[in-house]
């Protein structure tokens, strides 16, 4: 089965386990609209790759953390496109969830996705206790506080922002954690995938503000020049368009660099530096300096 | 250590965890003030009798049950306070969350608690690996899709609510996750202890309802009337003051005769009749019909 089957299936499969009858239809509804059509699937596709990278003995639990890696970030989205926050009207192609269903239900359907991102961890039957304990402590850590994607928003609350520890905090902390998760599903030291998530994750947040700048909301599938309009940082702004491109292919290379020695290393350089040159739309795109 | 200190001390030290200077500032005093000081702390006062009436041979895990199950208790008043819900000004006898910080934090702060929740469970080192995965799983469920409080909130958002369905979900099963954690933590079956929960849990929503319709908000901490306000489902209203405090009866004498055997049943069951007595003010309270 090809990641993006996997993960798709995955992801049905855990949300019909909570979906019967008995839920309330608008809730149901609600949380399957802010998971489906996905993205991407950026996150839970690396947390993949690295666990195959590291052999990936324990299939069932690998792909629980994918799936706990998705819904946290989902689950992010629509808080976040709140009107209390970004107040987004468009999501992913569509209306924003608060847009399409309101806003106590958008609350609730980011309540109800974090929940059920600890609750998939718990299915993986054959999941080693360990490892569930170690899965549970990434996720936790990559989403609450103090430095969690929770926390990262938080910051914007604040009325003087400490900027790195702000990126950190809201996109590199679920890159970190879904490099860590698949490499503790499959048995891996987590604490050494980290660097490779931080740097995918910044890099990542990095050609984002490069396509707010440069793209248009029809190209973005969400609302564009965001970050000039609400005054949020934006490393395209700060640096220029080809200082943040430099930024950009720097922090690829670092993230290539950081792979600790593995059986699926080579393989795993190659997906990242074949998916690192779509993060760009083509009227932006370079030739990558990282050469595999 | 007294109930009463092992509960507050468990909260501060989880909150402690996670609140280092990384954290920002607003974030993490919203949190406390959400959690500190609090109500009665019924729900985890509850899961650690039940957890002594089943020997307690694990504290530290009873504990971290005890704890999750507040803070959950906790994010679910802080999202149900805010505008899009009950818009309450009032909570625990100050000003709810988002007055005092804020929409933006209120609904961060929610989310921040949901994942403490889950995250103080994998602290309680020497737990044991099956008893980890139980005690996520009932928290999950108490909490999420499709039963828990978060589809509670959601039954008010449909036209059509299953009045039943509402309050197992809204009330129930905070209620009955408490009871079943407690045993679990000390390694009995969890689901002997659910309807020990449900009934109280119940008996609590009626009480409450009661004291909506007969109290001002002076008393209560948080403000009155809100059921008739906001066209809510209210047992008082439902039943009148007499069935309503009838129905209370023979919630609390359900709850006392569903206790399993146990080496501390006989203490609980004498615990529960004498808190069941201060669930109403005294202008309201009757002799019990129930004996230990």
């Amino acid at each position: 089965m090809d990641t993006h089957t996997r993960i798709e299936r995955a992801l049905v499969s855990a949300l019909e386990g909570v979906s019967q009858q008995d839920c309330p239809g608008g809730l149901r509804a609600a949380v399957h609209y802010a998971v489906f059509p996905g993205g991407a699937r950026i996150r839970p596709r690396l947390c993949l790759q690295v666990a195959r990278a590291c052999g990936d003995p324990d299939p069932a639990a690998s792909t629980a953390a994918a799936v706990g890696i998705e819904l946290l970030h989902c689950a992010s989205l629509v808080h976040d496109d709140l009107p209390c926050f970004d107040n987004a009207s468009l999501r992913r192609g569509k209306a924003s969830v608060h847009r399409a269903f309101g806003e106590p239900l958008a609350v609730l359907t980011g309540d109800a996705l974090i929940v059920l991102a600890f609750d998939v961890l718990t299915d993986a039957a054959d999941i080693s206790p360990r490892r569930l304990r170690t899965l549970i402590k990434t996720l936790a850590r990559a989403t609450g506080m103090p430095g969690g994607i929770v926390a990262g928003q938080a910051w914007e609350c604040e009325s003087q922002i400490d900027l790195s520890r702000y990126q950190r905090a809201k996109t590199g902390a679920l890159f970190a954690a879904a490099t860590a998760a698949g490499a503790a599903a499959a048995g891996a030291e987590p604490s050494q995938w980290t660097l490779l998530g931080e740097s995918l994750g910044e890099a990542f947040q990095v050609a984002d503000d490069i396509r707010d700048v440069a793209d248009t909301s029809a190209q973005m599938g969400k609302d564009a020049a965001q970050d000039a309009t609400l005054g949020r940082p934006n490393a395209a702004l700060q640096l220029g368009l080809d200082g943040a491109l430099n930024r950009l292919d720097d922090l690829i290379s670092a993230a290539v660099e950081s792979i600790p020695t593995c059986v699926g290393g080579r393989q795993l350089r190659k997906q990242i530096i074949s998916e690192a040159a779509r993060l760009l739309p083509p009227s932006l795109a370079r030739p990558m300096r990282v050469v595999a």
